[in-house]
């Protein structure tokens, strides 16, 4: 499930900045022909995530480096657990090493975290959702790594879903207006999300056409009576104060979805090194 | 101190990763020529950094959009302090909110986290530095947030300096051979810094001409003999297990700079928000 | 609705097509500072289309040329119409010449194509929309064009709504196989869409959750029959054979939304040229 | 004859413009190594074009993917006809079908409509050649395209030949003068065209050194007049009006090229499927 | 006769290369608003290349530097000479210093070795001309500095003119096959150039149609005779061993044209200076 | 120590300038499958530099172009010497000749002048140095052909090592407070070079703790006396007026490094040719 191309672009990027001149070291002391071989080891516990990262970041410095995963995507690993094996030139390797682990460390810290979240409600039937909180040019390995640690993803961007807010909503003169404009161009692909911040905007939303309300920084008392009031006809979605403390009630609310940004503005990477 | 070209690169990607194809939204509700205004208001307690590039990410949008910063870059604000006001076409500042608030959420975010680890050590003649550990792709703004919070920098990329470590010792056959290979062709402009693990090692690289030692995963103990046995000859930098726990104590030890890699690779976003 | 990053690199990749190493013929005839006016001429009937991209094209390649517009985007011309004028120096006019015609005629075709469509049908209560089949590169524009001309849009690419086709039916086992395929990870921002090729598969698409069914190439009687089975509860897209001889037939079934390729991959440039 | 930087150019283009974040739909039904073959149909009658570039598309998603020609490039198809089958991996296979479409289909309907224009005149002397009116960033395959269809190209660009037009002439102060201007600089490996509309220019274009005249929408008594004072000194070429019903009879005046801007501004796309 | 687009590349590149994460010393010491002004003063004599160059630099690294030309392009320079006044913000003008030297330095170079040559044979009806051996990135500076030296361009690429060589000839089986195998597909817009070793060849290139003929390292008795043979039915360039010391003989056989190599592949920097 | 990122682009770059809409003649005469084989010969003496950079041209080409070097890096060649031989495809081995050759001759030709100089010095403890007075966009290979002829490199560009000039200091108010100035964020990893004009300056540079002292164009005296005011305490680098007349002297005052602009500004190729 993953495009390379835009993963391809990560990665050069990244490549350029940390050694656009080389890796002066490396070539001070090593031959061109030197090989090595090294162990990715786990150093706490947690999601993995990022195995084709992690295969692409060498691919792209020399295609006869040899990674061998020894775990598959999404793996729980405890501290001290073979992640992967590699083997190859050295210039390439150590050239990798700091991109490869910065990536595979924050994509795992997110799997990690999301997963947590998981949990919490795995007995509800509610989705744990991302938001566009996250880091700027990352986005699409972010996402993925929400959904290996068993997260849903929300829009990918501003492009491809409408979502109607506070400020569209004023602009247009009320929710019905605000909804008979979007449909006056909104590609009949498109679904369309409102944000509603008090009960009694919900049946407007729903009776003009969304598709999905979002419940904003709701009590749970509302989210409850929104999705009485609803009953199925729209997905709710629950947003804000979402933390790991709060999602269990959120969730008891038999809201749909809960969208949640510090599974990718607030996240720790997960500790993993590479061995040699 | 910010580069714009290497800034605008990292907004352009950042805006198209979020809108290639616009603001489907903001396009079905406002016309062209709506206005609007707002303010960046912070939501809890922290060092505000990211001025120039709060100022760019609009200013590719629409230049005409009017953002007037209320406080410096590098200010302590408290939750509800007024950042800035923003005032514009109501379309390229809707385009624009997201990718600016995660690009000062984060750095805002390093700015406090580093701040603290500052503060732990004012007292001591001693630098809290960063490390190659970054987000890829945002080294350049996340290098200026650590030194807005009062933080150094270390290396940029492995291009412009030199670190013999363990394997390139091994490889050489000693840290006298590593560095007597190095002196083969280093630019007279480059420093030399090596990683060592035991105190043995240190007199050897001091004699062999490193510029600075970083003394990796060594107890406080062997630091402070390090410390003496140096006698300032070179630069010492303490590096592993650096936490807000630990920093004084590896302060106290006399080292000159200590890096830390959870400056940039474990934060939480500061929270900061726009209000129309 | 006009994504400015999106255009510009449309006309700076056809600027650079057309004159990397500049206009030789008019740097030989022309000093830098010689000045020129002229006028955009209709020169047959049909939709303009194209207003700020025209703009657009002079603005980039010297922003103080004047071009003033006599008509609005999607206005009706008439063979001799003033739809434009331009002053400005010489050679950047010169040099935008053909680029800008290149690109406004044929978006001006799509659009007075599409409204030849629409207007075929506007009594039903029926969308004409286009496809994919867009010249590569030039998606943007052309699916605006189907829009000023009074069109919709379908998805815009593979990235942002599920289509359910013949292989992908095969390859999950059956309509009800792959829509629960799909719901295991699909965005519940997305909408799904199932091409159906005999009418025995409506029900099946409708009862396990798609939003839209695409009847791909049916017959009349098959068409009419589906939408009275549907009974509002999908939306419902005819697709295949759709010219304009076959258009109001297929409406008269009843069927939401008409797709159809011709409006952009067979298109006549409208004849438009600049006289000075 | 394929230029492969500039065809990968546009095709990476069309890759990102259509799947920038995947193709979601083959995502979520096909496993990462499902297979699958299928067969390159023509569904009307014409001249295809566009081999190599059919081949590159799938080459450059996935380089295992077997793409295998049943007919040559050039080669005339009738409906039903097998152009190439091809087999490999199903997701890159999707990925690939609608870009490859839509470019052999755009490139097949210029060859074809070249090929009219060309069989018309086939008993004259006489080249039918395209012009600068080609999609923005597809001229280099359009160009191709109208080779494969037995026609000749015109200039590429602004940049590779000399082309004096009415508002040079003016500006200049008349051809003798606009030519011994152009005489100063212009390199000796260029040739340089004049454009005249009325007979009277055409000595003068002769005697001042010309290379080429291009006759702009002159009657037919005019060219044939033209053709006769030329007496072979140098090329003549035919522009303006030129259609399927005309072109026989601007051949019969005996000019030596006729340059037709139809031929890739106002072009029907070839019918192929691609059916598995 | 500037192409902004390419030279943007060009300088955009060069200041990449130079100060991709900025100019570390001037922002240590220097505030943001610092100012200064400075003149550029030629250092030896020579004839000045590059002013719009000179300009652009620091224009796209801060549009508020004014510099002031005091010369026009292709001026002749005595040591000591006032070249231009710059006047702006300190940053960007010491950020650009050592780019716009680097370039109008080489562009005033190459002019300057341009002029000798062109001066050597200014009493002939024979232009200097340049060749493909540039700077690789740089051509089209480095062309325009030629032209600015009073010498003339030889074709830009390998796609704006054909040039059949030595092996093209054995190829094809003799210069007649050759250009007849080059008539099948060359543009009517595009002249071909022969190249010649020996006497014997001029017939068969000439009566073939080759628009010029290329004497390569004939001795001068054969280029006389070259001349007389030819007796203005083709333009003879000649090429090969062309330094200042034999261009002047060369010139004496009456070849329209000499193309030489060193004025742009071993080309001394014109000496020039930025004073504070 | 070849960065094949960076040569890559310098490659690209250099085949798109060259030949962006393919080599016309080669396409005209040579079939797709034609093959050749060919010589590159040493016309000249000199060193020979650029070995990774002439195979990477073809590979980038065509990677079954088969290139095998017959001397090794930074050989020493005579006129006539076989420096490698290539057989493969003819197209681009046609295509990739002229920019293969104007690569490894400039590097070649900035390699023999460096061992000139070098030459000159060897039996002092004395470096030669390049600056940054690269040609623009090519300095990773001019610098790396310093290297290869024996000299060493200066700072890459403006963001790895700082350099405090006449114009820092005087804005600092003297070497003291500048350099006290860049300690306040100067990372711990950066050398700081001070530039001097006059002896009186030398004990401040060093005092304030400069890494690395600048004699700018000073006498032989005065650079004499420097060595001996210095006694070993900071680097002593020479700059100003170096050429092979002088650089022996200077090397005689004991300096430890000469800076030298010529050694890229200023190079004749070194003559190299491909024979079939």
């Amino acid at each position: 499930m993953l495009n390379l191309a835009a993963i391809d672009k990560i990665i050069l990027n990244a490549l350029e900045e940390d050694s656009l001149y080389g890796d002066v070291s490396s070539e001070m002391i090593f031959d061109e022909n030197d090989r090595c071989s090294g162990k990715f080891i786990a150093k706490e516990k947690g999601i993995f995530a990022g195995a084709d990262v992690l295969k692409r970041v060498f691919q792209l410095l020399d295609d006869s480096v040899d990674l061998k995963m020894h775990i598959h995507e999404g793996a729980h690993v405890e501290s001290g657990d073979l992640i992967a094996t590699i083997e190859g030139l050295t210039r390439p390797i150590l050239r990798g090493e700091r991109i490869a682990l910065n990536l595979v460390q924050r994509m795992s810290g997110i799997a990690t975290l999301t997963n947590c979240y998981v949990k919490e409600i795995e007995s509800f039937n509610c989705r744990v959702v991302d938001t566009r909180k996250t880091s700027p040019g990352l986005r699409i390995i972010e996402k993925l790594a929400v959904r290996i640690g068993g997260g849903y993803n929300h829009r990918f961007n501003l492009s491809d879903a409408v979502m109607i807010k506070d400020n569209h909503i004023k602009a247009a003169g009320g929710i019905k207006k605000a909804l008979e404009k979007v449909k006056l161009t909104c590609p009949h692909t498109m679904k369309v999300e409102v944000e509603i911040e008090s009960l009694e905007d919900l049946e407007s939303a729903i009776e003009n056409g969304a598709d999905i309300v979002m419940l904003d920084n709701m009590s749970l008392e509302d989210m409850t009576r929104a999705v009485d009031d609803c009953n199925g006809r729209v997905i709710l979605e629950a947003s804000g104060n979402v933390s790991l403390e709060t999602i269990r009630q959120i969730a008891e609310t038999g809201v749909d979805v809960i969208s949640c940004g510090k599974l990718t503005h607030s996240v720790s990477a997960l500790d993993i090194s590479l061995k040699f």
